[in-house]
């Protein structure tokens, strides 16, 4: 079986290594001359995956290592009987400790106590589901607000204006859609926008499209709102004067977890056992590097809030990431998008909460609940 | 005996308790009648150690619990064959781990190498040598100028103005003289600030006025230099200008440690041990409280520089204090001296470096070598 992979698919080689031979491309090039005599293609979101590049081709499976699909003719590879599989969630927990190493960071410069705020929740997807479950773990009030996946509990059930007007932290978490019944673009437009309380914190991950820019700007020019940016309109050839705006802005690296890409590669695997009946012999926690990071003890007078704040900061300090974007174009070198793009490929290694064993010493239950809670693993001595 | 004892002075009782009986009071309103009947007086910097506390008293022995004696009157002591004793270095240590936590913080958002820094540190008493050591435990080049303690080796030996116009990174710990020889009042004066390079980096943790803050305020305004302020001309009645334009700026908390406030204690002790010829039964180490942050272990491969960010951070990310005075005086709830001071008042717990235990598995030498120069405890396992 021959296997054509984008040689930015990690750990391709250990996971596919054992069901045929692997041929590394570069995805942005890959053509059809590439892929003719290839069974299986695995791809990442750069491949567009389409009749052209398939159809004189013998392939019976794609996968693509994603979250997302936009770059997959889905309808055509079904049309065709060619099997299909990505990686929906894969960065979800990747894009949620985005989120609460944002929320703690903003904590202490805002000086607020997260379990005072209510958090909306736009969204309730792979990651707004997750984010709003950690949350739910530090007794966090949350609205959430999501026409296709109602809220569990009727009372975190939200309209948008009302999510929007009763907030202190909001998060967006939608796809960008421009058609059908709730479509996001610009979703949050000059009216919503303006229903934001002074002193509330927006966060996007989502997409950059999903909020209007220049309204935001005009919002944050007035200094009464907080924003926090890893997605933009018209990345990547972002508007460096809405960064200046932001309190941290980020260059679309919130899923760049390593455990996010190596789950991404393990559930294509998977899934491509499954298609053709293999046993499924490589398990993704055998394989995952041992992290810098491996443990922290804390004392049995640690708080809860102080654990999870050191913890978290060690893990992911989403400064890092501010600083890198903001350094790299305050030192004008390279043009705007020429930055933004670098940085994201040469993103350095970073784990997620669950790489960290936090040891505790007889520790009260609550404080071992919250750190589980957060993500963290969790051996009580 | 009888022991009068400012009630700031942290863990008095569990030093003193076995030498006499220790009674506490307000140190900032202790007059001579609450003195009068006592043999023993231990102060802080609050109160004022002269003729009119003592002259009726009986005291035999006077000690501060802290590294500075400008509130002593140590030549009348003297005279009156009073013992007389102080702790000078006991906060050193923190305030050597103020400028580090600065310089790494600085070194990410500026984007530098600190290996590739040279620092120039003035003033190379208790604070400015440990920084020395420190630094050169990691390979820093550093310049060295102090008139009255020259340099050990030749080429760190610097004129002050080679220093200001050489050094990346410049970092003041004189005391604060206006008389003698090389008095440091407004050492930094137009003439030096204009010295140093676009670029570099000037730390004041030592006393304020070393620095003329109104042409350091000039030289930020033209945006070409980075300044780091714990200590300001007129504290606590600071210029939130110069805030507005240091990178960093604490409320003179530098040397504010748990471990430097208790050793105060605890060299006090020893030197009143000394001076009545009692047996020293209590010991610095066996008393200072556990961390709450214990212990960080780290996989094979981890390199120094990002064990030694991560440790020292989980220890002490001066953000923190610089946060909680921007936080507080934008609140603008409080005039600046009250802010100023009821930060200091209300300084959170910090701990040193060595009180993290830094467990490293199959570690090269070096890295060990230079986690140890940093002042954690390093474990190999
Ligand atoms: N920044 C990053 O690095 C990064 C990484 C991963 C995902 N993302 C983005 O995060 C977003 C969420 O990803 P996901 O995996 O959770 O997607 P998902 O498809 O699992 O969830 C999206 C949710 O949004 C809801 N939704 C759709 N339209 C809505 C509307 N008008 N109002 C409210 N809710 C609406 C859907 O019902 C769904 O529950 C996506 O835009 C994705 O592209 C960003
Ligand atoms: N920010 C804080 O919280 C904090 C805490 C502790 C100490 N301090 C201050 O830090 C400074 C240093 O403290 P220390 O304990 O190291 O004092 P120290 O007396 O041990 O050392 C001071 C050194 O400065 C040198 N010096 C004097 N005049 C000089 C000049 N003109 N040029 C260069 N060097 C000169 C002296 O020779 C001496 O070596 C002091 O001002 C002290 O008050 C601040």
């Amino acid at each position: 079986m021959k296997i054509v992979a984008d040689e930015n698919i990690p750990l391709a080689d250990v996971f596919f290594g054992g069901l045929g031979e692997v041929v590394s491309v570069p995805g942005r090039t890959l053509n059809a001359a590439q892929v003719a005599d290839a069974d299986v293609l695995l791809v990442r979101s750069v491949t567009r995956v389409n009749r052209e590049l398939l159809e004189n081709s013998k392939v019976r499976f794609v996968a693509s290592a994603t979250s997302g699909i936009d770059h997959v003719d889905t309808d055509w590879l079904k049309e065709k009987g060619i099997g299909f599989a990505h990686a929906p969630g894969c960065n979800a927990d990747s894009v949620v400790e985005y989120v609460l190493s944002v929320i703690n960071v903003l904590s202490e410069q805002l000086g607020f106590s997260l379990k005072e705020q209510v958090v909306g929740i736009i969204g309730k997807g792979q990651v707004g589901g997750r984010l709003l479950r950690r949350l739910e773990a530090l007794g966090v009030r949350c609205l959430v607000h999501d026409p296709f996946a109602p809220a569990e509990k009727t009372e975190q059930q939200a309209e948008l204006d009302d999510l929007l007007a009763k907030s202190d932290i909001i998060s967006l978490h939608t796809p960008l859609t421009k058609h059908g019944d709730h479509p996001t673009f610009h979703l949050l437009n000059a009216h919503c926008i303006g229903l934001i309380r002074p002193g509330s914190i927006l966060i996007n991950s989502s997409r950059g499209p999903v909020v209007d820019n220049l309204v935001l700007l005009d919002r944050l020019r007035q200094g009464d709102m907080t924003a926090v940016l890893d997605v933009w309109e018209q990345e990547p050839d972002i508007n460096p004067e809405l960064l200046d705006h932001v309190a941290i802005g980020t260059p679309h690296i919130a899923g760049y977890s390593l455990e996010a890409k190596i789950r991404g590669t393990g559930m294509i695997y998977q899934a491509m056992c499954r298609y053709f009946g293999f046993p499924t012999r490589v398990r993704i926690n055998n394989v995952m590097p041992i992290p810098v990071l491996r443990s922290m003890t804390f004392s049995s007078d640690v708080q809860a809030e102080e654990a999870i704040t050191t913890a978290l900061r060690a893990v992911y300090d989403v400064r890092r990431d501010d600083n890198r974007l903001r350094l790299a174009l305050r030192q004008r070198k390279e043009a705007v998008p020429v930055v933004f793009d670098r940085l994201r490929k040469t993103y350095p290694e970073r784990r997620e909460f669950q790489s960290l064993k936090v040891r505790l010493r007889n520790a009260t239950p609550d404080v071992k609940h919250q750190l589980e809670g957060q993500g963290f693993r969790v051996v009580s001595e």
